[in-house]
């Protein structure tokens, strides 16, 4: 894996805000809003400390969140979830990915990822012993390749690991394209985790369509997400899985050790957030579509060759037509350089060549519009 | 293990609260208070939610409870702790004991530990395929058997996994005993591992000793903590692990990927927690000491052999007065036959008749004094 992969305990993402602080550099790094969501979530987790919801919660969640997230995928979906057996709340999606990546994968099994992958995958596969096999998405269409998703597939793969919208990429994987996933999924036997924490920011015409509505596959997936990136509260991971009561069961009794339980009073206010308007979640996709118009536009003025993304907090951008090969390396002088922080896209890469990921940088665009029109005139005066 | 023991990602706990709200009985098994904290850590958290900290945190904590944290080492304990490296925010004082036994557990690596035994510790070892060497602690007087403790140390000893106060048994341990287990724990070039979430709940004249002053165990002690118990917010899974720098770090590269970071305004309360004055911390410690007194008289009048804690949560007291000899069965028909729950001893063990656990039930105190009344009305009148 790439150089700039920091290790002791810090994340890239840490890594690149904190050189963010030092630099005073605009944070295009990490994926976090710069501004508060909704009040109505913000009140109800105050109310809540207030009204006494300080205690553990149920080892599966508060009664109010299983129940909002039971009611939020039938809403949005049409998929059928009990709160009593279907759902697991955990801490964001990383303990969720945690937690299942142990409770499925066995020392010697293999996973199915896609190439970029979020940072913690392969990290939770090497602590279960098991072997990624990865299929590229390659800049700058991220088309699925059936050739290499066919190829990835063996005798002792048990998991599928998909994300969609998928960070960084923004790809949104299509109906057509989750349906040849299923069908080597159900013909390998696998499980697939689809991790969806994106799910409120695909961009139209693009569609999110949840992995467990592929046919043949909800008895399979267990579908992961958050109220972080939806409410923008990145700090107070709450996640949640969704599935088959016996996968969850499984998922729960890795998790229960890991962590037991969290953040009684915040459940609140996410459970408060999914039972929002719909017109609330449009808005919220709305501007975020805006944003992303505004960064590629920006990049594409200083020169970079910017792809729109199809959902998600991030653009990918070649930093080749800038006379740069190598993104990872630009990552570390861009603070200085420019005033802006981003990350080189290398670090979600085994083979960074695999995925045309070697020369591109990835920058955050869920920030104030104010923020990302500063880092525009900052890169459009410096390259 | 004891058959009471539940799977399927249901703690004891969970199963027990669970039990309490079907049948309606008095809740005295899960380790969790029934009324809110100081307003001093509600407040903060609620105005922290209002000044928007609700992104995510650095990962190692918000600097303001790093500095608590630390600050808090010192005024009581004398401990020097830099906030910068020696200092871990962890989900509760769970995720910090699974983060740290899976770093420095490997296969194989034996782990000493003090019988009965908090759950989380058992899965903890068994995933990271580390190899329990147990001690008992034995009914009544639950004295440090050294010959039991030489004896479970070996060549492959990695750890050493001590808990005071000692949930279930109200142990604290002294001076002289943990210089014992330090001169093995040295001998053996081991880790320990102190959790200490009761730190602040030693009994008079019982008191509180870090582990880690004792001499020579700086260097080679982590120090789990946690403001659930001392704040009475057990569902904000605020905990900390405190240590040497390259003991931190390597806890913190196994954390990173469990849940990165969490709970970021909830963080903002305990570090107000923290800062509180000593009287807060010595009617706390007053009022948990008077309860355990009340809760050993009236067990003791309903004919059970309660023993008065030295500190924590929890009175052990055997059943076998009673004329009942499997605490485990008798625990199960208590809700019904009593309305009160509690947790059979025998689940904290490998092999209870070795600590003299199987006739013997944990009461928990951490409950206003109306309700122990009333539990012990119950008990007094079916006993
Ligand atoms: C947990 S920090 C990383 C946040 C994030 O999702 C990203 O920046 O990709
Ligand atoms: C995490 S639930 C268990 C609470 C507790 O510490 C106990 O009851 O022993």
């Amino acid at each position: 894996r790439s150089a700039i992969r920091p290790a002791g305990g810090q994340t890239i993402f840490s890594r690149m805000t904190a050189l963010a602080a030092e630099t005073g550099a605009l944070n295009l790094g990490q994926g976090f809003p710069d501004a508060d969501g909704p009040e109505a979530v913000l009140a109800a987790a105050r109310q809540a400390i207030a009204d006494g919801a300080n205690q553990y919660p149920p080892a599966r969640g508060e009664r109010t969140l299983l129940e909002a997230i039971a009611a939020h995928q039938h809403h949005w979906y049409g998929l059928e979830v009990s709160p009593d057996t279907d759902v697991l709340v955990t801490v964001g999606a990383t303990e969720a990915l945690a937690s299942a990546i142990l409770a499925f994968v066995e020392p010697g099994d293999e996973v199915v990822v896609f190439e970029p992958t979020y940072d913690s995958y392969a990290a939770d596969i090497a602590r279960a012993g098991g072997v990624r096999r990865t299929v590229p998405l390659r800049f700058p269409d991220f088309a699925l390749d059936e050739d290499a998703l066919a190829a990835a597939f063996s005798e002792r793969t048990a998991l599928v690991l998909l994300n969609t919208p998928h960070n960084p990429t923004g790809k949104v994987f299509t109906a057509a394209e989750c349906a040849t996933i299923a069908e080597h999924a159900a013909r390998h036997d696998a499980v697939v985790i689809s991790d969806e924490v994106y799910e409120h920011l695909a961009f139209a015409p693009h569609e999110h369509m949840p992995f467990a509505s592929t046919p043949g596959m909800p008895e399979r997936t267990l579908t992961i997400s958050s109220g972080g990136k939806t409410f923008s509260t990145t700090g107070w991971k709450i996640g949640w899985v969704t599935g088959p009561a016996d996968l969850v069961a499984a998922v729960a009794s890795v998790k229960q050790f890991l962590t037991f339980a969290s953040g009684t009073p915040l459940q609140h206010g996410i459970a408060a957030g999914l039972c929002l308007p719909d017109a609330f979640f449009a808005e919220q996709r709305a501007e975020m579509a805006a944003r992303s118009a505004l960064l590629v536009d920006g990049l594409t003025r200083a020169g970079f060759d910017a792809v729109a993304p199809q959902g998600g907090y991030f653009v990918l951008a070649d930093v080749a037509p800038l006379g740069v090969d190598d993104a990872a390396e630009f990552a570390l002088r861009l603070p200085t350089e420019a005033g802006v922080v981003a990350i080189p896209a290398s670090v979600f890469c085994d083979d960074p060549d695999a995925s045309g990921m070697t020369s591109v940088l990835r920058f955050a665009f869920c920030k104030q519009r104010s923020v990302i029109d500063a880092a525009i005139e900052r890169l459009v005066d410096t390259y």
